[in-house]
Formats: C-alpha cells, sequence, structure tokens
C-alpha cells in the first residue's frame, strides 16, 4: 500500500495559475509561491451570488480516528466530479506539532490537499508572521515599561505572552528580563504554541486590513494597578503589527489530489479559540464557487458551536448543511470498547456509542442546519454495523452515507456529495443558540445546558465576578468561548457517549479584546505543547536532491 | 526631496522572471514568490566561466554614515550601464531591527534593491525557517534532558540558546523549564536575535544540502559533566533542522531599480560570525554574470578579514578587486571633528583621517586584491576635501572615485564601474592572511598583528587553555571570527585614526564546529538587542489598501 506522501508524490499537480483561472481569478488577483501555492488578492465582491456554506464537523473525538479533513476533502472532490462548482476552505497546519508526534493535517490517501510537504511546513509564512506580531507586542510591553512605564501597567498582570511555532515545554513558565538594569524588570511570563495566540483568532475573523487593525488595538494585554485595561493601541502596537501582517491576512489557494481548488488559510486553537479557517478565506471561497466545504476542530459540541456562534455570528454567514462525521470504529469505543478490539465485529457497541452521534445530531439541528452523517468506512467495517447506523439515524429523519474517499478520492464520497447538494439547496433558517444581548455567565449556562447537556454551570466565585465586570464594562455582548475536553460533552475526558446529569466547571476566563469573544476554560488547557520521548524529528533526514524523509 | 520608499515606489519594475530570463535561467529553475521575488534552485555549473568577484568594503564605520550598501548597488546598476553582466549579491536584512530604529538595510536613493517592504520584512520567509531550524535543535535539546538524559548533558554547560528575529532585551536572560514536573529541569539560559544564530551562519558557509546537513550535525550544543563535547547529530536534530532549511537554503533574485539582478540571500552578525552573503549565492551569482558585487560587513578590519579568511577560505573563492568606501564626513570624524560640526569644511580633518583609510587600504592589499577607493558623495562635500583624498591616495597607487549614485542611480558611478572592471580583469594574487595550519591562539595573535597592527594579544588564562584543547581535538584547522568594536582597529571603540601600541583582549572563545570557526570575543559583544525608548514600531500603521505607513 502507497503512503501518503507516496500518494502525494505520484500525483501530478496543475500550475497553480490554471486552477485560479478555472476560478475565473484575473493574473492579477493572484500571488505565486513557487509552482504549486499562491496568495490571492480577490476582493470577496465578485458579484456572483454566493455559494452555500458546508460544515464538516463529527462526533467525538477518539483514538480510533474520525476523518474529519479527509471527509472534506472527499467531498468537495465529489462535488466538482458531479459537475458542481465547489472550493474547500480549511485549517493550515501548525508546525511545532510536525516534530513531536507523526503527520501533518493535510488530510490522506486519496484524499489530500498538495503540496502536502509544504503546507505543513512553513507554508506561505502566515504563521511565521503572526509569531513576530504577537512577539513585536510583548517586546513593546517590555520596552514600555524599561522605559518608564508612563501607561502604569502592572508588570504582575500582564497576560501577554510570547509565542513560537514550537512544541517547547521549557518554555511554558519562565523568568524572564533578568541579568541587570539594561535587560529590564524581571517578571515571571511564559511562551504557548502561535496557534493559540490571540493575532491567529484575529487574523481568523478579520474583515479586512482595516478590520485586523482595529482588532490588534483592541487587545487587552494587562491591566494598571487599579486593574484599568491597557491595550496594544495604548502601546502604539497596532500599526506595526498589521504592518506584519500585511502578506498573512491573504488566503492561500493549492488544490487537492483532484485538482480541486482549496483555500488554507489560519489555524486557531479550537480550545481557548474557535477552531476553523479565516472569514476572509471563508468569503472568498463563497464568493468564487456554489458550493464551499468547511470544517471545524474537534467534535461538534466544541467545533460546529463556537463555528456557528462565533465565526458565522461575527462574519454575518449562514451555514446551508452539516456533515456529521462518525466511524464504526469510533461509535465502538463510546460504546465501551477498547482500542485494541476495534477490529471485531461489534454490533451491540456500535449501538450503544451511537447515542454520541445522536446527540450531535440534534445540536446541530438547534442551529437550524439540516445534517447529513458520513460514515467513514475503515476495512474492519462489517455491512451490518454499517447498516445499524443507518437504520438509527433513520429514526431521526437523517441519512448516514458510507464514504470511501481514504481509498478512492472523490469517487468514494459521490453519494455523500448528492446528499449534501440536495439538503445545501434547500433552503434552511440558520441560527445562533443564545443572542448577543445575553450576559456572559447567561450564555455560559445557555451552551452548557442546550449543546453539553448538563445541569448546569460551576463558575469560582472570581468568576462571576470578572464576568460581571466585563459585562458592566461593555464586553457583555461578545459571544463565549468553552475551552472544554474534546473527548466527551462533559468535562471529564473519561465520560464517553451521550453524559447527563454532569455540570461543567468554568475555573477561569479570559477576555480575548480582540478576537471579539470571552474563554470560558473548563478543565486543563494546554497551549504550549512538548515532544514526546522519541520525537518524529528523530527520524527526519534531507536527501542530497531536497526529498524529505521521515516527514510523514 | 523624494524619500526612499517614494522612489522605490514610483519604480517601474520589471516581472521577476524577466529579470531571470535576461540571466540564461530556464523557467524550471525560477519559483516566483509573489510577482518581484523568486527563489533561485539553479546549480552553479552552468558551464560558463565564472565571473569576477568585487568586494565592497569601508573604513571603520561612523554615526557619519559610509554607505556600503549603495554604493554596491550603483556600482553594478553602473556595470550593466557601461555594457556588462554584472550581479549583485548581498546579506538580507534583520526583521527584528526595522522596529527598532528607522531604516531598513535596502540601499537608499536612487541606489535601491527593490521591493523594499517585502526584502525588509518578511521577504521568502529565509530567516523565519533559521529561526525554526535553531529552536527545534533548543526544544530537542531541553527534551532530551526531560526524558531521562542518556547522553549525560550537562545542564549547566549548555551553549545552544533560543532565537527569534525580534529586539526584546527582556529574552537576553530567562530561567526557563519552571512550573514543575512536567515542564522539564530548571535552567537559566537565554535568546540571541536570529541572525546570531550559528544556523545562520551554517546556511551561509554551505555547499550544497548534503553539507548544510552535515554541518547542522557538527553543531556542539554543550558537554557533558567530564566536558565531552554533544552534538546536534548525538539528538538527532541534524535532519530535521535541515528539512526546514530546504527552501530557505536556495538564494533569492530580486533586481535594483534599474533593473539589475540582486541575489539577496543570508545575512550572518558581523560579530559573532562572518558577516557575508550565502556561499550559494555567491557562486550562483558567479555562474551566471561577468562581475558580481558583494558586500561585508563593518569595516575592512573587520568585514573584508573575514570575507576573506573565513568565507573566500572554506568556499575556495578569489578576489579580484576590492572597493573601499569612504566619505568626506567620516574622515573629518576620524579626523577628530564631532557630528554636529561636520558640515563645515575641514581640509585638515580630512587628513588627518585619512589614515584610516590608508590603514584600510595596506590591509585589502596583503591579501593580493587590488584597491580603488569610492568616495560617497554628500552635499557638503567640497572639491579640495575630494582633491585631498584622492591625492594622499595617489602616493600609494591607488584612485579614489567620486561617486554620485544616490542621488544619481547607475549613472553616478560610472567612473567607478571603468576602474572597478579594470582592475578586476587583470590578473591577481589572492591570498589569505594565515594558513590553517597555524594554531588558533596564533591565528588571533595575527590578525590582531597585521590588520588591526596591535602589539599582540592578551587571552585569559582560560581562553589560553580553551584554545589548546581545541586545537588537540582536532579544532585547530578551523580559522578564527574575530568580535571586536568596528568603530575602531583596536578593541576601543573611541580610538578612531589609525591607533598603534594598543594590545586586544580575548575574553572568552566559543567554538563554531558548524559554520565551521572559533570565535574570539574582544569587547562586550550584543547578540540581542534592545527596542529604544520611541520605537520605530510607535508610527507605523497599515492603510486600508495595504500600503505601509512610517517603517522608514
Amino acid at each position: 500500500m502507497m503512503t501518503d506522501i507516496e500518494i502525494s508524490r505520484a500525483a501530478t499537480l496543475r500550475p497553480i495559475a490554471d486552477v485560479a483561472a478555472d476560478l475565473g481569478l484575473p493574473d492579477s488577483a493572484v500571488e505565486p509561491y513557487g509552482r504549486h501555492k499562491a496568495k490571492l488578492t480577490v476582493s470577496s465582491d465578485t458579484g456572483r451570488a454566493p455559494g452555500k456554506l458546508i460544515l464538516v464537523t463529527a462526533i467525538n473525538p477518539t483514538p480510533a480516528g474520525e476523518g474529519k479533513t479527509t471527509t472534506s476533502i472527499g467531498l468537495a472532490d465529489a462535488l466538482v466530479r458531479t459537475g458542481r462548482k465547489a472550493v474547500l476552505a480549511l485549517r493550515e497546519p501548525s508546525l511545532g506539532p510536525c516534530f513531536g508526534t507523526k503527520g501533518g493535517a493535510t488530510g490522506g490517501g486519496h484524499a489530500q490537499v498538495t503540496p502536502m510537504e509544504d503546507i505543513n511546513l512553513h507554508f506561505t509564512g502566515d504563521f511565521h508572521a503572526i509569531t513576530s506580531a504577537h512577539n513585536l507586542l510583548a517586546a513593546m510591553i517590555d520596552n514600555h515599561i524599561h522605559w518608564g512605564n508612563a501607561l502604569g501597567l502592572d508588570p504582575r498582570r500582564i497576560m501577554w505572552k510570547r509565542v513560537l511555532d514550537m512544541n517547547d515545554r521549557a518554555l511554558r513558565h519562565v523568568v524572564q528580563s533578568l541579568g541587570g538594569v539594561t535587560n529590564g524588570i524581571p517578571r515571571e511570563s511564559g511562551f504557548d504554541i502561535t496557534v493559540a495566540s490571540e493575532v491567529m483568532a484575529i487574523l481568523c475573523l478579520a474583515d479586512d486590513l482595516a478590520d485586523l487593525q482595529a482588532r490588534l488595538g483592541r487587545i487587552v494585554v494587562g491591566t494598571t494597578r487599579d486593574r484599568r485595561p491597557v491595550t496594544a493601541a495604548d502601546l502604539n502596537a497596532d500599526g506595526a503589527m498589521a504592518v506584519l501582517l500585511k502578506d498573512a491576512i491573504k488566503p492561500n489557494l493549492v488544490q487537492t489530489l483532484e485538482g480541486t481548488p482549496a483555500l488554507i488559510h489560519g489555524g486557531p486553537f479550537a480550545n481557548i479559540a474557535h477552531g476553523c479557517n479565516s472569514v476572509i478565506a471563508t468569503r472568498t471561497a463563497l464568493s468564487l464557487a456554489d458550493y464551499v466545504v468547511t470544517e471545524a476542530g474537534f467534535g461538534a459540541d466544541l467545533g460546529a458551536e463556537k463555528f456557528f456562534d462565533i465565526k458565522c455570528r461575527q462574519a454575518g454567514l449562514a451555514t446551508a448543511a452539516a456533515v456529521i462525521v462518525a466511524t464504526v470504529r469510533a461509535l465502538k469505543m463510546n460504546g465501551g470498547v477498547a482500542k485494541a478490539d476495534l477490529a471485531q465485529p461489534d454490533l451491540a457497541a456500535v449501538r450503544r456509542g451511537a447515542v454520541n452521534l445522536l446527540r450531535h445530531i440534534e445540536n446541530v439541528q438547534q442551529f437550524g442546519v439540516p445534517v447529513v452523517v458520513a460514515i467513514n468506512h475503515f476495512g474492519t467495517d462489517t455491512a451490518e454495523e454499517t447498516a445499524a447506523i443507518q437504520a438509527i439515524v433513520a429514526e431521526r429523519g437523517v441519512e448516514a452515507i458510507p464514504c470511501r474517499h481514504w481509498a478512492e478520492g472523490g469517487a468514494g464520497a459521490v453519494e455523500l456529495a448528492e446528499a449534501v447538494a440536495a439538503l445545501a439547496d434547500t433552503p434552511s433558517q440558520f441560527r445562533t443558540i443564545y443572542d448577543d444581548a445575553l450576559p456572559l455567565q447567561a450564555k455560559m449556562e445557555r451552551v452548557a445546558t442546550a449543546i453539553y447537556r448538563a445541569d448546569g454551570i460551576a463558575p469560582t466565585p472570581a468568576v462571576v465576578r470578572q464576568l460581571a465586570e466585563w459585562d458592566a464594562a461593555g464586553y457583555g455582548a461578545l459571544p463565549v468561548c468553552m475551552a472544554k475536553t474534546q473527548y466527551s460533552f462533559s468535562a471529564d475526558p473519561t465520560l464517553l457517549g451521550a453524559p447527563v446529569g454532569h455540570v461543567v466547571p468554568i475555573r477561569e476566563v479570559r477576555l480575548a479584546a480582540g478576537a471579539g469573544f470571552v474563554v470560558a476554560v473548563c478543565g486543563d488547557v494546554m497551549t504550549m505543547p512538548g515532544l514526546p520521548r522519541v520525537p518524529a524529528a528523530d527520524a527526519m533526514r534531507l536527501h542530497a536532491d531536497g526529498a524529505i524523509e521521515g516527514l510523514f
């Protein structure tokens, strides 16, 4: 069997200029980055009727794997294959994790975006630009304090850390500015991975350059001793940060193995941020195609909810249809089967685990979005198991369609494409799950009860106070961003299936005033990964001809 | 008068593909990055007779400014204007300093390389790739210790820091790995600016991908408790680092305002490293043109010496001619005039200061390289002052030619171009100033006495011991890289002119086994700059159309 990278290398890619030309883009809108990548400078106002937005989401992730990205790619390829004009809108992978555990984030098998090595490494430099912009603000904070601290920033209350796109646990907590007078005032700080930067979330939610700069200016970096917020604009950092991001804000055009256009742009964390590609890329895609297939992080409880309640709300986007990806293996795990036993047929376990899928279906339907289930096929799946899933969801009036895009490319997802297009072509009534006017704490309560099916939330007293302060300070109209474990509907990662009777703790809240949301931290959140005992980097080599060994 | 950025924006740039085509490059060798930048994948073995290498260097820098980069650009434009096939080979600017004090590093007036905003910002991402490769090694060091430290690295003796391309004094000294068991073993560390990374020096000295990977593997990151060196190869980091640099190693093609091709690639520090563009770019340029104009950092005592003794030695390059840039203003400063008084004519001061120029001329001639002096013209220069310089250097058989490329572009440097071409076309006898076989300490002594005209060196006892150890361990054949103040021939920055009777202290030595040199630290060396009280970043804005305000 060919590996992903072998399949990718065997593909004949079209020149990216041809892919752009098929989309009707003039040469002037396409900035090539090598032969198979380009940045687009197109306005989203192309005069075409906007396309239909299709979200690919999933059940709660398990170690068995679901395949949201491959399903997104296979679906887009199949839409094109069935004569439709479709474009993908996906997230950019983070560089750091490539060197930790094996595997990039460009799909797999015959459902891949290419060139996979470039996309997984530096790509067009967007994340490096975000790293620079983030760290420039950090340097300007400490520089301001060093030269007299005219704004009265409290060095103990600086929330803005630094970032690197690297898995580096040694940087999680540091004491900085040591070494004497010329190096500033010592204080505790640390580093996050770049995808956790608020600058990443801002870039992905900004409408355009002007909105980008305005959002950067609203970033709250810390407070004064009397708790007044100090912003990036107060430090005059917003303009220079925007300058560093002037190219990063342009969406990147690549293609799938089958030549379907893919806009890959931005990639915020899905826990402390909203976890989907940029608004600019989505809008651009909608202006160029009839169907836009996009993806949200984690399961639908986190990813789809944030996609709807943060991204669609802020950008005024309506979602026409959603695909929930499930696998027989993952449903078995939700039904209590251990990972080692997943290859054994177990119809009862599939039926038990299907409660997880059913709840995600109901949840997505609450947003007024019609749903189809994609059963991402594995070789060990039996016909009976697949049929059982289909029968269970059919009781809710939902179709579940087996897909073989991993093995067959777009040809393996034609039936899914027809079903999705039929749903998307039917007028729907997209809505968010809460109104802007609801106070912040009530918004968290609403998500916890309506989506997680918890009995309620348990914020600490400090959280309650803080949220009331932010409501009063004018931040109350922001949506909330729940940072909860992705493995369960509850805050306990071991509670699979469809747990009830649980309560969602809110341990801490964070204001992302530039991105435009308030983060509710419901458990341990890791924003700087470490490398494993034997990192993937150990086995990587570069051959004399430039070929990479060991990256995937 | 138009500003640099106004002149740059008013220029009509040729498509970079046309610039490449004029060089005889096939499409397959050119990877576009936007419309006006490209990476070249050309082999330097084009079958053409190699061109003549012309080094542009200078007297000791003063706050008056000399103009090495503008002279390099003007000279190359003038060589083309006089019917010759010429290519520039220059360093890439560092991003961090753009946000500190105003000004990029792409020339000025009518002698600029373009697009200046791109070149000064992220350009084609080379420095970001170097940052990633450097920090991956750092993460792998701490990860190795965290998971059991099988190699027995002494955490107190790790020399490998981290880097960022940012002026950030707060990161000079940190204590890292705080916060408990999962974050590793706390230790002191710090950050340098990216241009100070040994990875930068390695990229700039590597012959090709295979040599790059081999050099990365030779990096010594620290020692065991019993002082055995531990390398990047011991940590299995060399392959992954090379993977991160696979595109960064390709030279970047841009053009001057007049359309002259320019390869801009790499930019190591000129104190703790050798301060010139990559060997690959220089070799590529020599394979494409009859004359290649390149530049070395600081004055000729540091820049030219390292260019000859490190870069030309390692790469087997011969220099055909050298241009020493001087200004009337800078010679006046060397003659004792204060900066505020430089606009006043002062023939006596020019004559006194000319001793600095004369010594640099003698020094470059010691390498067997013929010299011409470029007097970079300023509006306040008088005809008598210029004539005085010409008369003084004529006594040594050297020509000094006034140049007006800043105001006039290549047309202002035609006379210089004719003189340089005549020198370069005459066979010369390039030689280094010391042999590989000389022990390390003797090499330092040789540079100090022959070039700095010191009475000798004063190494600390620890330095003497360390150098003897390295001689014995097989590092003795490496060249030495002197990290001395650029403002004086001596180690005292206030001794202008042509000081004698001084002694050069060697406070510390550092092994750059991957780059292939031993650094002698002769004074305070700053490898992480800070931002000034009012950083240039304060005034930067991005307009809605993407135009940058305040960068230059």
